[in-house]
């Protein structure tokens, strides 16, 4: 595949400043480009390599002006990372996996119903009464129990399970061996210590366009009526653990290892940093930040803040304590000091006990 | 499904308040109930909604005096939640996936045995010389190594992995891409710095009415002998990592994301929070409590306790600098200050030294 | 199988130091030995078992020198720890599971091309064009995509899956469940606060003797040319997430639950201890030492420094902080007396505010 930078720039609705009759047929790090290749600018921090960079073309943005003479080819568009990825999609798709039609052996249940250009791997499992949408890709090795929905265009990668009367979006991408709707983990304490086991019958709802990384575990709610629901366009990173009752709202974003306890409703567009835990029974705000590694213990009521640290509070204040326990043994020595300068002032009263 | 309130107090072995011949058909929880539907209470706090339900029946406990008037049903029990969770559990049996017998293809090893009502998933693997129960369910892409024993009514979701020679008891279920008897992770430093890997040749064994989540992983142990133990009644969440020779004591409950590191005991009847780490080699006393995200690093040695934190201590003691932690900008502000007027007194002698 | 003391001396190249004859056929702890049984002593905390153990052999270090009588017979190596785990590896693989050929039903697909001595489980899936070396063992359950490369002695354990086109190096071991090659996450934001997915176009190289633990994900680098890189010797535990475009340098060592964030590159020798996190764009270098729930987020320049606690600094730094952490409940309250005092001399001007 090889285009000129023109009809690039034509693809993504941008203008060439430079030779629009360049020929690109590869991706490069504008750091790392050399002749043939495109690269974009989006961060300043990396304006420097435009001036050197030996890319054929390089995408930034509309607005921007170049302070030394540039001999790469620019294409100027409103957001040069998003343009990129457009092309980077193109590439994809071209090279894109398109088999469609089955491998045997793969089993289908009974009244399961298949739309068009569906593609279904060796070894897959699709349950009684399963809807599945058009153009859907189940690899080898993925499970749909019994009443399990997919629509249009999702893709489900090798090993995905997916547990009975789930509802699968269209457009969703569910990485190999991520886990919908096994049971969460509710027990009721009896009187000897032991626990009985709570029935968890409810479901999990995807809507459209959620993507769900390797590995990672989302349970069903409890009563037969209710579900988890992660709304639309929800990205979930690998090994991230969403327990009972959950509910993601639109597009918030969920780095690996990131565990959610049960019946607690985070918002719209938060983001979630790495390994950062959220407790039980919690609201969390639309546009949230939550730093990673977090603690986050309480509800966030405000929309827009960031928060971080153990016991989570707002990401400033935790900043100041967390700069100064970097200091206490400073601190610390300082006290101490001036206990001395102050006993030696002869002033204390003998009997005050707990200075040292 | 319908019920009159008669037959379930009758089935809980409850006593009626009020009209015993309303029907219920569903659950609700009582904030959200209407006509036919049945909710419990037993956290006080949801009290008021009790005046106020629309569910046609209320499970509470034999003790409770309503302060109001009440319009639902009441059906008195020893412990509320216990009860809701009994009708939940028998609708759940009543619905219950019942397939039994074998869906094809499914590998079937030599010498294997399989117990009567035993359904095997298609693409489910059952290597040589295993022993499986009565009425075990073994769902698609299940696999089972060679020798591996496995206990009366036991269920394994799809993907679950169990390795040679691991032992699954009774009444367990195991959570779809559970694995149980991986490699511990034991390497030898060398010379040269790099790793002679130390064999993995021990086992797991699962006593009975042990659950696992979805994708926890379960070493086995090093020595051909020994095995990592997991007592009867223990629930694990999912993407919980329990590392070699490491022994769980009975009813001990263990939440998500949750590691333990190798040869450390935990007693009976614990509790661990998610995200928690646990050292290894260490040994944790009956009915300890471990808060989430906690890291312990020292045993910990008297039944009873909770602990938190990194480093985890004892729990009132962490809480306590924890809140100080919030106010360290403050303290430290006050120590200037305090330094400042100290100096102002002129009294520090010249050669102090390290007071700023 | 039995062995004499000697035949096991001669296998080590270790020298006996009392009754050679005597016959040893299993392993056991130092501490809990037998008639029959061998043993080794590497930390000296253990030596006091040396001089009761019922052991009939024990492995020492070639300059040990016993301090009492000793009844059990020696062997003297140059490292009792790497010699014990030798006769565990000889033993191992005399156990050793050598099943080779196909258990059907398995797929291959076009093009795709096995050495000699390959074992492939039931339910495996090879798909078009991957070359698979000599001896290599793929368990049942295992996918590996269009174009994956398996060197020899490779062992690929039940339900590992490979995205298509990465290359697995020879001498590997996969566990169960490990995902190698999964989209990293990449996502754009777009005007709407929603996010346009970034194609994840490279792949993954895992070089020779890389040890994966079960469950763990490596996820593919983003532009088509590149790969996330794990160098020779390296060995992940269980459910480590590793992010797109990381490097992880030779013979590193890697505790479960750990994640490292996108184009972090980590040095050679280094050790990383369990639910550690390790932010993006970072580079840590050689032979450091990273503790447990410790959270990365600068580069460490300097090798062999070991890093610990939230924004990991030196760890001595971080334990004395912690220690002062403890007792800040103390601190505060001599904070406190000393204002007091300072407030009792009467010198504070009345307009010094913030003291209370």
């Amino acid at each position: 595949m090889e285009f000129t930078v023109e009809e690039i720039a034509r693809m993504l609705g941008g203008e060439v400043r430079g030779e629009g009759s360049r020929r690109v047929s590869r991706f490069a790090r504008i750091e790392e480009g050399s002749e043939g290749a495109i690269s974009f600018l989006s961060n300043l921090r990396y304006e420097p390599f435009l001036y050197t960079t030996k890319s054929s073309a390089v995408i930034v943005d509309r607005g921007f002006q170049p302070r030394q003479d540039v001999t790469t080819t620019l294409i100027l568009v409103e957001n040069p990372y998003a343009g990129f990825s457009r092309l980077l999609e193109a590439y994809s798709q071209a090279l894109q996996f398109s088999k469609t039609g089955t491998e045997e052996p793969a089993f289908l249940g009974k009244n399961a119903t298949l739309g068009r250009g569906v593609y279904r791997g060796a070894f897959s499992y699709i349950g009684e009464n399963c809807r599945i949408g058009n153009n859907v890709k189940i690899y080898p090795q993925v499970y749909l129990g019994d009443g399990v929905d997919v629509g249009d265009n999702t893709i489900l990668y090798p090993g995905v399970k997916v547990y009975a009367r789930c509802s699968i979006g269209s457009g969703c991408t569910l990485h190999a061996n991520a886990i919908i709707g096994a049971d969460g983990f509710g027990f009721a304490p009896q009187a000897d210590g032991s626990y009985q086991t709570i029935p968890q019958l409810g479901r999990v709802i995807l809507e459209d366009n959620v993507s769900v990384g390797a590995g990672t575990t989302i349970d069903c709610a409890t009563m037969p009526q209710d579900a988890t629901i992660i709304r639309k366009g929800v990205k979930l990173d690998n090994l991230v653990q969403v327990a009972h009752n959950v509910e993601i709202g639109p597009h918030t974003v969920v780095a690996a290892q990131v565990g959610i306890s049960g019946s607690t409703k985070i918002g719209a567009f938060c983001r979630v940093g790495g390994q950062a835990g959220i407790g039980g029974h919690l609201h969390i705000a639309d546009r949230t930040t939550i730093a990673g590694q977090s603690g986050v213990s309480k509800s966030v009521e405000e929309s827009g803040r960031t928060v971080s640290g153990f016991l989570a509070t707002d990401s400033r204040d935790y900043m100041k304590s967390q700069a100064i326990f970097r200091r206490l043994p400073d601190l610390e020595k300082q006290l101490r000091e001036l206990e001395k300068i102050v006993k030696n002032l002869n002033l204390a009263s003998p009997d005050d006990g707990p200075m040292r």
